[in-house]
């Protein structure tokens, strides 16, 4: 398939698109975006790539570092880590509380807030130190991205803290059930950070290749993970990636992704590909809205869905 | 690959599980079941079929007639059906009757009893007459399975309304948010008599081919619904087909799927085969306990995960 | 206290908000009510009675009718109505069902709905038939309120019938829970039934003296329950007589009460008086919305507050 | 009535009860106590006053503090208090979190946690500054009990906020919804120091007498409230002042109150008395065992009851 050809025409037809939807602005520093940015990439197994639009300009990736922080736990623990975190869809965020009330205290997958804040409990546990922690976190992304110089954005990270007090809420509830080892405003803190990571559509297409490829990165050759943790991961995130549109990306778009509400979403094909996409402004579901049609165009002209 | 043979691993393997969990007891009828029994049976797109265990007794269907009058629904419906019901996980049990007051009504997707009992009643109004929708679903599944004798238990049927007293809570809740039309009490009862259907696991994976073909029998060569329509419904059964263990399933098995409290599970391999399991007795989540094993192994055992 | 002349003063003052707030209209037959309607009624303990308005015209009692029930139920059962009821404020309208899911289908007080049907159930279980029990019930209040000739009005009771879909989702939650004897729409009958009976507020003040008496009616000269059932009674309507707006009811009325969706509402100076105001329209609570008003000024001016 | 005798025979016939019940041990300051300990001390609007038990022993207020907090809001602040904080009972414990976002985060009422963390913060607002606050805390304490040397007990403080993540996560989310002026952990610091005071049973019986005399001290000639302000504050501690079990005190005992999980319950007897019972081991709801069962017999005996 051209998917250099494919990806044109998505951009044509995305263009009206772009711009609508509303761009996340919960806390200051994200609002300052410039609505008006698409970019797309592929990387494929065998080391192609494709691109269009501003694929070069790094964004803040937010929710999208969650399926790092999980790769990394699992490379650590093993069945006990699903003792602190379940693998299962959430339900509506207005039950987001309840449920983890309900549920004392055990997210139930680890893309939701909170589950992503006990993730980070027990990287932090495991390395000892918040620091070591985002280091870490910090060199994994450089790892499976091949990329040296990605970093953190000190000012979304310091603006969300200042904003967090809902984070904040989870990560103290969650500790009154004794699901979190460390003080809870160190894990909503570090949380944050791994939060402002930015990152281009390039380099998060190319961070997909492990994914797609059973765990073994097939440029870096680096085997990062098992087969077998790949395919719970893109399990995860064909279930859980969306928060509650989940169940929609997965009936319009049919690959495992994970969107984060700087816009920017990734997906894998397995077997086939990392792919990224981003455009600033969101749907009603904190899913960013040109992207989400882009990715649907994507499986509907390449017939790429997993179903 | 030899399916035949994998086949008969997991019938080996799976033996010291068979009769563990818990037979459904809430109604009678159903807890009468010798708990001591196993079929599971592929049949590939090519025709091939392959069989172990009971494969040919029959077993009450229950919750996979869910997945056949979903894809009735979507064959005279189209985008006015999902302004009734969703195509999102549904989060805990415990959250059902919270989920359906929050959301005024409208249920998070056609697999939990609330949106099924709402696609029933879709039918009903399309065919004016419970009796007729009874007949067309018969119809639909003889097509499907090209079994011309396949029939409804009238005293399962009856069992469950004389026990359902959620599902009637459920349906006359649902009709007070004013999204039913019909009697909220003829679409339980309609409800009960298709899930009270009885198929072999030959029979159910025999239809579950319309579904691993992209809507179209390779064998009767009848077109039943789109490509895209398929694709949808695996979706759904990936997300939603297990209750608040479709997170699990998709984790552990990663196959579009549908359980049925009789013990039954369907599965389908894109673009391969239709698969049926079947053993009587439940986990805790009311997916068959052996069923849910065998299935793991399978996909573990061949790689067909779709991811 | 010139009793009278302050019903008098009461009345001019209420007269511009007659009218306002919004007639319950979930039900044909109630909606049909001329909302400009009013009357209050006092009975005192020394068998004198002072009113105003239209104070012999019968109006739907709806709820108040669930005081009644309870003292019946209190009478025939002791501790062991508390296992299937309790006594507790039920929070928001929106948690009714989450509660009762919450509570393995134990409403939490005899006035909401949950907890009236429980109740009339008990009764129906007493006298072993729905028609009986009704007779039961008219001839308690036709006893307490010293006044033959009180029925139930069957075109409201049949127009709650066909529209209480939400009471009978209720009913069947709580007959799934295994807390009804009888079959759930039964309970709904008659429970819609003595809801639908008709009353005067001079027959309401009237029945209160039991209450306001320590059980005893001191003009009929009967002992109808004992002090310390009366004591509760009172306390429960205090607690939990108003639904969602029974903390501002003691917080600004300051009496034990009880209101109806017809725009009754019945109150109780312990060892002083009952009381009965009536206006149709409701405030957005479900209270009577210029009753509401009227038994706060009453309060005001008179310091007849039990606080 | 001779209430020295009436004490002496309830502290007879409660001798058997104390030490039942748990003490509360979330936190270890407050775990440390003597369980086998009772006092109760009743104060006159005439000035008289009667005491069995250690009625001198001071103990931690803990949530009695809330109606003194209260109280105080309410002579800084009119109706824009409402605005932020309501006057309804709270259904169950399991309900806080989920009402709390339900209702945006607004608290039901000032009574639980939520809504007195609410008003510390309003009383911060006013002060402008927590160590301010703290300080006219006490002085009003000081002052409704005429007692000069009224203290908090900084360990009790301290262990409360090293153990009360739960509080923490209430106050954070309230914060997210914006009804909290002041940083959530300074609020949250402020309640656990107010809650820490110490107080006698003598003290508090004394500190009532306010809210027992229409907002007006009999005793020290001084006006703390209005009149209004006091039948209001009773009528809040009687529809919310135990948790939980509020529609059962009410049911019981038929008086306004306030517990806390030190084992102390403050109770008003209105235009009569004070009341005051500690001891120490609670019973499931969180209030003294021994404390209701005796303030139960004193309205069985004097027949004292509001109702």
């Amino acid at each position: 398939m051209d998917y250099q050809a494919i990806l044109e025409e998505i951009y044509q037809e995305i263009k009206p698109h772009i711009g609508k939807g509303k761009v996340a602005d919960y806390i200051p520093e994200l609002a300052k975006v410039d609505p008006n940015q698409f970019a797309m990439s592929i990387v494929t197994v065998d080391g192609e790539s494709y691109h269009v639009g501003e694929y070069q300009k790094r964004f803040s990736i937010q929710s999208i570092s969650k399926v790092f922080t999980f790769t990394m736990a699992l490379t650590i623990y093993s069945k006990e880590l699903y003792k602190r975190v379940g693998v299962e869809p959430s339900g509506s965020p207005f039950n987001s509380l309840v449920q983890l009330e309900y549920e004392h205290g055990i997210p139930r997958n680890p893309f939701i807030n909170a589950g992503a804040i006990v993730i980070t409990d027990s990287l932090i546990s495991h390395y000892q130190d918040e620091f070591i922690t985002l280091e870490n976190i910090l060199g994994f992304i450089r790892d499976i991205s091949d990329t040296p110089d990605i970093n953190i954005n000190p000012a979304v990270a310091k603006s969300e803290m200042e904003h967090g007090f809902r984070n904040r809420a989870l990560a103290n509830l969650i500790k009154s059930f004794g699901n979190l080892d460390n003080d809870p405003i160190t894990c909503v803190q570090t949380y944050f950070k791994h939060c402002a990571v930015e990152m281009s559509t390039a380099e998060l297409a190319r961070a997909m290749l492990y994914l797609a490829n059973h765990g073994y990165d097939p440029l870096s050759q680096k085997e990062f993970i098992t087969p077998t943790q790949a395919k719970r991961i893109n399990a995860v995130m064909l279930t859980c990636g969306h928060y509650d549109a989940s169940g929609e990306f997965a009936f319009h778009v049919g690959l495992p992704g994970k969107s984060g509400v700087g816009g920017g979403i990734v997906a894998v094909v397995p077997g086939k590909m990392g792919i990224c996409v981003w455009s600033p402004p969101l749907n009603s579901y904190g899913n960013s809205y040109a992207g989400t049609i882009a990715l649907e165009l994507f499986t509907t002209k390449t017939g790429l869905s997993i179903f």
